[in-house]
């Protein structure tokens, strides 16, 4: 298998620090420059179906694309550590939170930063309203996160999860732009610096 | 188990087809009414955790939110027919397919409709020139279906998937702001028009 990178991109590290904690070194990595455009060449979305990373090149030639896809691939071959749950409920649960933390947190920053950061403006444009808009509506769902990290160590289980890594990989993208969580949120901190602690957090980087 | 739905919302009608598709008349279905905000009571959001349809009550007090994790759920109790994929290999290409559907097409034509289409002006503010924006975006994913389609029956496998379900339920509810898919992309109608013919469109309409 081949794994089609970026470094520093969030999605590709969402898969890079995955296999970290599963302790998966056997897979290929090939470095794309975004920034340089490399995934909008014709070679490479022939290869991918469409100018995304991260890409994961199977041995048979399929092609998976979408990180929490091939996140989900390599749980398959790979089962232990669990990061996606281990009965229907608590899967269902962990893809819950995946889900809150992606669409309404992670999301939302890596807009922030293309709309906010003027290395990325040639991507999206800079418009720092909308970077606002987005940054203000990733920080109504950290008090979410603030309530539900009171008394646990992970978002959705009693381990980390798809749902830890999806959050703190958006929030160190948003670094870029100088973003940190509100102090005010004491749960969400904590959780964060023990996230940053990891050693798959090196991962990709 | 009870469902929290929303008539005609697209994210609680996801799980309406699923069931339809699945044959599954066991669930309670109790209808929230989000133009008359009843998602935003504090009654509401004490059951949900956030202010979000669907939600999926489970005999045990367990809630799920988020339309996917709930159907993943649902395809645990009910596994015929197989609506995720059979095997890992399968199963990645029909995440990867309903992500992408999901985040290019019906995502942002659900903005289209909230920036673009009165009655919901008062969600999210009425903005035509981000509706266009929402439009076009999602018309680029139709372009990828278009060539994915080529004689093909459904997006990502010999059947129907999540995958189509998350594309067609979110192209019907663009019909809001009359949006139709460009008739240019012949494979994207045909298969349009056979998914809306399917008994299982009628659920939860």
């Amino acid at each position: 298998m081949k794994l089609y990178d970026s470094r520093r991109a969030p999605n590709p590290r969402r898969v890079r620090w995955f296999m970290a904690e599963k302790g998966m070194d056997d897979v290929e990595i090939v470095d794309v420059d975004i920034l340089q455009g490399e995934h909008r060449t014709p070679e490479f979305r022939r290869l991918a179906g469409m100018a995304q990373l991260p890409v994961l090149l199977l041995d048979d030639g399929t092609v998976l694309t979408e990180s929490l896809a091939i996140c989900r691939y390599l749980e398959a071959l790979h089962p232990e550590p669990n990061l996606f749950g281990r009965d229907p409920k608590e899967t269902a649960v962990v893809e819950m939170w995946t889900r809150r933390c992606e669409l309404h947190l992670a999301n939302p920053l890596m807009m922030a930063v293309r709309y906010g950061h003027p290395a990325l403006a040639k991507l999206e444009g800079t418009d720092e309203a909308a970077s606002a808009k987005q940054r203000d509506g990733a920080e109504r769902m950290l008090k979410h996160l603030e309530r539900q990290l009171e008394g646990r160590e992970f978002i959705a289980a009693d381990r980390i999860t798809t749902a830890d890594i999806v959050a703190v990989t958006g929030m160190d993208f948003a670094r870029m732009i100088k973003w940190r969580p509100p102090e005010t949120l004491v749960n969400v901190g904590r959780w964060y610096e023990a996230m940053r602690a990891r050693p798959a957090a090196a991962a990709g980087m």
